[in-house]
């Protein structure tokens, strides 16, 4: 079965591929805007890990309307929560038999709700899977440690093809580099270099 | 790592073991009553697919206090739900670095809550996983079909080792088995035989 995976670079994407990989013929698929060229340090990632990687274009539109949302709460949580599923409702009309993202039981965003899920599912035929979901941080944490290579820093300097980086770019381009600051709370960061031998 | 798995031969623990196999030792774990012989069952299967196993004996308290719960309400959810939160807490206390069990995002029962899961984990140091929580049921239906050997039946028929089948024979032997008629309602079962070559 061929699953397309929403994929960043970061670790638990990395790790949500791995987990799949038993069970999927996996695309790491990265979704943008392209406004950064922080896709690329998605794709790096793929190859390093031997995984098919396909870019996602998203709509700029969804761009405007997270910026804009992000603008008004004065935090990107929502924005985000907006990208990704337009994301994943993009992804699912690619022609894979399932698709997933590296949601962790204890994120805050982006989140799926069981609810979302079904409604995913049987709107475009596809299974959602997330098959981190029910991995808390401390044993996402101690997985990676055995399986991944990881790069880790604050959010500003770390290359990452998240929603955020590009939400970033988009408001700094239209509302200054302070507006960044105010927005978003620094926190730290990672990417995955490669993954262990053995797993792939 | 070490990890222990509560399992009971059917394909939801067996496909959780797969899951979970990449990444940690995995211990296939029965927890049972010792009322009937039931935990063989899912020893074969344990043995079929090459992992270790072990046998979890819960407290005789447990049952009679989810029987009643399952007379009082007239039907089974709750019982086994107690069952099975008893069930992970004596788990957690066997000195694993995680334990885990086979829930699917769609299950009713049993289910494990995130704050019941961080409960678990800070009380007694482990982590808490449960690999198929972020899969429907026709996810999991499809890895089923791919990765295990499958016998399916009704209810009455099926041998596994899930509480279930302890709790009916429980409450058969003081009211009689026209109370599981009663309480249980028939439904489709199944349990695994054998794991596909190349997952194991």
């Amino acid at each position: 079965m061929e699953l397309g995976l929403l994929y960043s670079g970061g670790k638990d994407s990395t790790l949500a591929a791995l987990v799949l990989d038993q069970f999927y013929d996996v695309t790491l698929t990265t979704a943008h805007f392209g406004i950064t060229d922080d896709w690329k340090h998605a794709r790096d990632t793929a190859e390093a890990a031997g995984f098919a990687f396909e870019r996602l274009e998203l709509e700029p539109d969804v761009a405007r309307e997270a910026a804009d949302r992000i603008r008004e709460d004065g935090y990107p949580r929502n924005g985000i929560q907006l990208v990704h599923h337009h994301a994943l409702e993009r992804l699912a009309t690619e022609g894979f038999d399932a698709v997933g993202d590296g949601t962790r039981r204890d994120d805050r965003v982006p989140t799926v709700s069981r609810a979302q899920a079904q409604s995913l599912e049987d709107r475009h035929g596809v299974d959602y899977v997330a098959p981190l979901s029910g991995f808390g941080r401390r044993a996402v944490d101690r997985l990676v440690e055995d399986a991944l290579e990881v790069t880790a820093g604050p959010s500003e300097e770390i290359p990452r093809a998240d929603y955020e980086a590009e939400l970033r770019a988009f408001i700094a381009e239209e509302d200054g580099p302070e507006a960044i600051r105010e927005y978003f709370p620094d926190h730290e960061q990672t990417y995955v270099t490669d993954v262990a031998d053995g797993l792939r």
